[in-house]
């Protein structure tokens, strides 16, 4: 490891300490370091309050004089409340910057750098980038989009199946997983499911875990045959939100409305187009949709390249069955060599499952 | 980690370093210590020729006396070239004997452990126990149960598919995993398929590594209609033994065995019985067996319990589709909670893929 992986490592951990807690800012930290040795470390902590730079420099004092400041993002050019912080570091005297990623803003992106360059400040860029752009990931995507960041999760046998053949589903996965679950519909904003799941299991879909933040709840349903006894319309426990395609039941809309439910109605004439409803929860300011469709659901998103990332929980069990679903059904694609590759793959161990993490290769220019 | 372990860990050591070349005996390693001081190391290195024990005691010589050894599997007691192990132990001195599993021959269990107790040594028994019993797993299952050990093997997508709807399946899995998958084959004596796999990929069925041993190749034929071209036929690279029902094309039958094919007619009036397969294979002193079936020669064989191991190798990709076809079909477990749950899991990274391993944990007695 190189001495600017070693110290840009450090300002990584910082920034990624915060995690939920700068929204919607995203993630950011810093580390100076002068004559070898860390004189000043920040990271962006709120909303409103300094930018990961301003902390550091503010702690190296007169000792950022002539040092090498790391920053996992692009240093802002922007006046805010402390000003552009290219300019801070500017004027605090650093004479060397390296940043993990330029700003994903293009346009704004570059700026910073232009600041710092024409100072006569030496200037890195890439260090650590995959990680520092992972690690910003909902935001990057939202900031260049304004869509929402798209991640499909399921809960699955070894064999990849969700149910069995008698449609029985409980439970395939340990209650670690399960719990690692509510923890991801924590950090989204919205948990998007097909009403047949909702006639089917009757969900809260709420992150049951100590002062957890229920997502809106988005259902796609295409002639509003969700049952007005359906928890989530009666529990009031979260937002829902409900996506119908041309040809709904009007009268039905009426009541939902009267009930506090949102329904779009869609230029779908039979279904929803995923891509329709990415668009229109982006225009609604959700940033963030953890999709937990049954296979349909999640092949029609595929299908129109609109997930960003796969969670799979694997149980260590076996139930076969030719007629039993698998998580991905639809039509499927034709040839292998056709198939959707994850990229940036990763698998832990949760209780006795398996928890895999990959990122569809076409999502690769979209988000980073 | 106690010393116990310490020392029991540098016996399995030598004792795995021998795989391959003990045939048909069991790997077994052994370390003398005295005095918190190694003074003898042993592992079985060839049948025929001396015991781990043998050896480690011949490599302490004077300083056996009065020390531990540590052996992966109970010494024995039986006269063979070298006499029994437990009384070469008695007479070399060594007054406490550390083992890591019992014989598994039932016939035999404990005898060893008999003779060391009545000449006043200390024996202390299961340290690393599964490890041990995991290293010879075959070997325990053959010489208790007449059967060989069976390994389900096979290469899929995330979402547990083996060909695409349209039966497209070239490739799934990464060179690498198939470079793991002809090592499997070399390992197993066997290697097992339906005839729609013959029909379909005309596979040869070999161990393409260099100095590999082709397995037995068997195929479930239950009418006899594997084509007389095929490569498993024609190509002469290793044996080829055909199963087939009481109701198979007679005059075929003759053909085969004129092209040197062995056929076993079986009782199974339409179908082959995996539990009369297995059966068979093992009164051939058949010891291990891989299956490389499609969804119903799997689920056949783990609907009768009659897999052992399981490796599933991963490639990181998704392809869909409700009428893809996935590696485990059949009619299928009916109640999620009668899933067949595999235990001692693990899972590790292989070029791209996910190699996964585990043990239907209703194989937990049977093997161990």
């Amino acid at each position: 490891m190189t001495n600017h992986e070693f110290y840009m490592e450090l300002a990584l951990k910082n920034a990624k300490a915060m995690k939920g807690q700068t929204d919607p800012n995203p993630l950011v930290g810093a580390v100076i370091v002068n004559d070898n040795r860390v004189v000043g470390i920040g990271a962006h902590l709120k909303a409103g309050e300094p930018h990961a730079e301003i902390h550091a420099i503010r702690m190296a004092g007169e000792a950022a004089k002539g040092g090498t400041i790391y920053v996992t993002l692009e240093p802002c050019s922007h006046y805010g409340r402390t000003g552009p912080c290219a300019v801070a570091i500017v004027e605090a005297g650093i004479e060397r910057v390296v940043i993990a990623t330029l700003d994903p803003n293009p346009v704004v992106s570059g700026n910073g750098v232009n600041i710092l360059k024409d100072a006569g400040i030496e200037v890195t860029i890439g260090v650590h980038q995959e990680e520092s752009q992972r690690m910003n990931e909902v935001f990057n995507k939202f900031i260049v989009e304004k869509k929402p960041f798209v991640t499909l999760k399921s809960g699955i046998t070894l064999d990849g199946k969700i149910a069995t053949y008698a449609s029985n589903s409980k439970w395939i996965t340990s209650e670690e997983s399960r719990n690692d679950v509510h923890h991801l519909r924590n950090e989204n904003m919205a948990i998007l499911v097909g009403v047949n799941t909702v006639i089917k299991d009757n969900p809260e879909l709420t992150a049951r875990i100590p002062n957890g933040r229920n997502p809106i709840r988005v259902i796609l349903d295409s002639t509003l045959k969700i049952p007005l006894e359906s928890k989530v319309i009666t529990d009031n426990l979260a937002e829902t939100w409900i996506f119908t395609s041309r040809n709904y039941d009007q009268e039905k809309e009426k009541t939902l409305k009267s009930l506090g439910i949102k329904v779009f109605a869609t230029n779908g004439l039979e279904k929803v187009d995923p891509e329709e409803v990415v668009q229109i929860l982006g225009e609604n300011l959700v940033s963030s949709v953890l999709i937990e469709g049954g296979g349909s659901i999640n092949a029609a998103f595929l299908e129109k390249k609109c997930i960003d990332k796969v969670i799979l929980y694997f149980a260590p069990k076996l139930i076969g069955g030719k007629d039993a679903p698998t998580f991905l059904e639809g039509a499927g694609i034709e040839k292998m060599a056709d198939a959707v590759d994850l990229i940036e793959t990763s698998i832990i161990k949760i209780g006795k499952d398996f928890k895999f993490i990959g990122y569809p290769s076409y999502s690769k220019e979209g988000i980073l």
